[in-house]
């Protein structure tokens, strides 16, 4: 007799689906030449390798049993501390007890859906906004509601006739989940002025804001200043806001090493859920992203990585003119790692992705990003992790794919013409 | 206006308490020449803190983007690979589709309640179990149901039983959670043909078995051989078990890096829920311990690991046995981290804590090992970090705080005694 695993599932886990992103890794497994813009991987080749082997290689032959063994489930002390004058420069006060050390921001976002999220609780995101924030909340159960997005971030009257109008509904409005600088994906930056009056909003309405804010230190120096990321948690007097950000794009992912600050009422509760998920972040990682902060790799780090992203921003914008000109349109990313493409309405992100992979290319088409069925004409392009003649040759295959989808369309509405008529 | 966060929490955060071994942590932190039992972790001087620094080394050193960068869910490849050979050599045939790299052992726990528990379910669990274990299944709601053990581990009478009860009672019961190798907190051993009839069990009663077997490897070669610790899963034809296990207990647990197999059905909603929950396994992580087993490290260590923890194993019961004689009781470890000790059926061990602190010793008290209120005169020790002379110190110091405790309580009593009358 085999067994009827379907009968144990949750309902969480019926609910469960792979994410867009990870999906394309089955095909970059392939072997093929395919050009990924696809995940929003750092470029490695930026990785401070030499500091990091030097700093293991001190850890391990310290012999320091706190560099293996198990710790403290808010995180390696010296880190946090470390954490709090990295916030200072933001802008945020804060102090231990308000502090989390995460096993990626990743984790952040999953303890925030367990510590508040009951099913059927509404989140208010943005429309789009990350996919990998959309599961986390999905796997709690809430319902999540979009608002629409203008050129500065998000849109704050729809923001606010969402919110009444879900509350009209008796729906329970937990938080409005925001990436505010270089957003994840459509790399918008949330204009200032307009921070101000989303806490003011908060407080007014009284729901949280979980801030996810990954990209803070990767501003490009010809559209942005450190004035322009300034978190909205700098303003936090009463306690709205949760907030969340990463080594991961700055130092390197594979460590899995994160933060969230929040009003330790809070904090407490995400510790005991972290405590109950997996005890603690790694010991080694965290020693080895604190000694990278002690001896300055980090900040040695930023303004070269900086450098890097803007001008491989710059290759993508100019091979988009170039081979797609006014077929296309885009944002200018002024930060981070992403650029969002809108083609014609009449072509299909998603559907085009087998003749992307035949042409040799690869992104994420837009729809996963929505949360309400929209954007089926919009794409995800990661610019940061390929190299500069990868980039101009993946926007050629690009342009190619895009070029024969749209012939393919027009040849098909011919053909169905007579038909129709 | 300060906000109230309570109003925001999920019904299972306002059920988050801190576990009972984790609040030791702020007894150790108090600076006092204090000897712990408390917290199983592993002895650091046996990490073999060289050749991690040598393979570190090398691993930075290659520049490889995959060592810390972004990578798949389910886990590093050559490192499954080397898990399906382990688990060959445990008796268990795997393929690649039914495991998944767990961020220790304690993710492949929470990802257990997630994927199989709704709020109400019902988990059965041995009396006392793995505080861990509960927080997870608590988390997600479980109704914890607990089963007596025997000498030899879990009662089977009283488990079937108790199933139908509370079958009959309208519960709808999802798995049996069980620590068959040197249980976490017993040390008990589960016999062998118990195993077998356990499988029948579960399969009679289309039931699922969720095995946790962290000790496996640490057998003390004078009371148990390696056939003595076959897993359950070894011999299941149906998909019934899924399987735990750990690098955690025989490399460092700093490392974060466990494993899980089942079914590949569940092993799918496993890795879809760890993609919401944290992405990866650290990847400098999941390559130190592949290159620590492809290397010979994990073997040549786990010899040394036995006879490492049995010898403390003696030492710590030769000084129970001259220092407190008849006065407690305990089953002998016959592997693992545990000794489980009982102590006079008037004497609470958690309310004995303070008297412990004061006499510079500390321990797991046993109540919070059993979800049935049970348990109040056991306590957990530790054997497996402290040298042999501290093991021999605290064991003095353990024998002086129940002598103390002891002779209160009768004063109290005696005090006590005329105004009863």
């Amino acid at each position: 007799m085999t067994t009827n695993h379907q009968q144990f599932l949750s309902i969480a886990a019926e609910g469960m689906r792979e994410s867009a992103i990870r999906r394309t890794g089955a095909v970059l497994g392939s072997g093929r030449d395919i050009i990924s813009f696809a995940p929003g991987y750092p470029a490695p080749d930026t990785f401070p390798w030499n500091e990091f082997g030097e700093i293991a290689a001190e850890l391990l032959g310290g012999r320091e049993a706190g560099v293996l063994q198990y710790g403290p489930t808010r995180g390696y002390r010296p880190l946090l501390e470390t954490i709090v004058s990295m916030m200072e420069q933001r802008g945020i006060t804060t102090k231990l007890e308000d502090l989390l050390v995460t096993t990626g921001s990743q984790q952040g976002l999953d303890l925030v859906a367990r510590v508040l999220v009951d099913p059927g609780d509404v989140i208010l995101v943005e429309l789009p906004t990350y996919v990998g924030a959309l599961s986390a909340f999905r796997n709690g159960q809430a319902r999540l509601v979009g608002v629409p997005l203008d050129a500065d971030g998000i849109d704050l009257s729809a923001l606010d006739a969402i919110c009444e109008r879900v509350r009209g509904e008796g729906g329970r409005v937990k938080f409005l989940y925001v990436v505010p600088n270089f957003q994840n994906p459509t790399g918008l930056l949330l204009g200032l002025e307009k921070r101000q009056r989303l806490l003011a909003w908060a407080e007014h309405r009284d729901v949280l804001i979980v801030e996810d804010d990954p990209y803070n230190e990767l501003y490009f120096e010809d559209s942005a200043a450190a004035a322009d990321v300034r978190p909205i948690k700098a303003d936090d007097r009463e306690g709205r806001v949760i907030y969340l950000s990463s080594f991961s794009k700055t130092l390197a992912p594979g460590f899995r090493v994160a933060w969230m600050a929040a009003p330790p009422a809070l904090a407490a509760k995400f510790e005991m859920a972290k405590q109950a998920g997996d005890l603690l972040t790694g010991a080694l990682d965290q020693r080895l992203i604190y000694e990278a902060c002690r001896r300055g790799v980090l900040a040695r780090q930023l303004p070269i990585l900086r450098a890097h992203y803007a001008h491989k921003r710059d290759v993508m914008e100019q091979a988009l003119r170039r081979e797609l000109g006014t077929d296309v349109s885009w944002p200018r990313p002024k930060g981070g790692f992403f650029l969002w493409l809108t083609l014609a309405a009449a072509l299909d992100a998603d559907k085009m992705i087998p003749r992307a992979v035949e042409h040799g290319v690869i992104y994420v088409a837009g729809a996963a990003f929505y949360v309400n069925g929209e954007g089926h004409n919009t794409l995800r392009l990661s610019f940061s992790a390929p190299p500069p003649e990868r980039i101009e040759a993946g926007i050629s295959r690009l342009a190619l794919t895009v070029r024969a989808e749209s012939e393919a369309l027009a040849t098909a509405a011919a053909t169905a013409a007579p038909e129709a008529s």
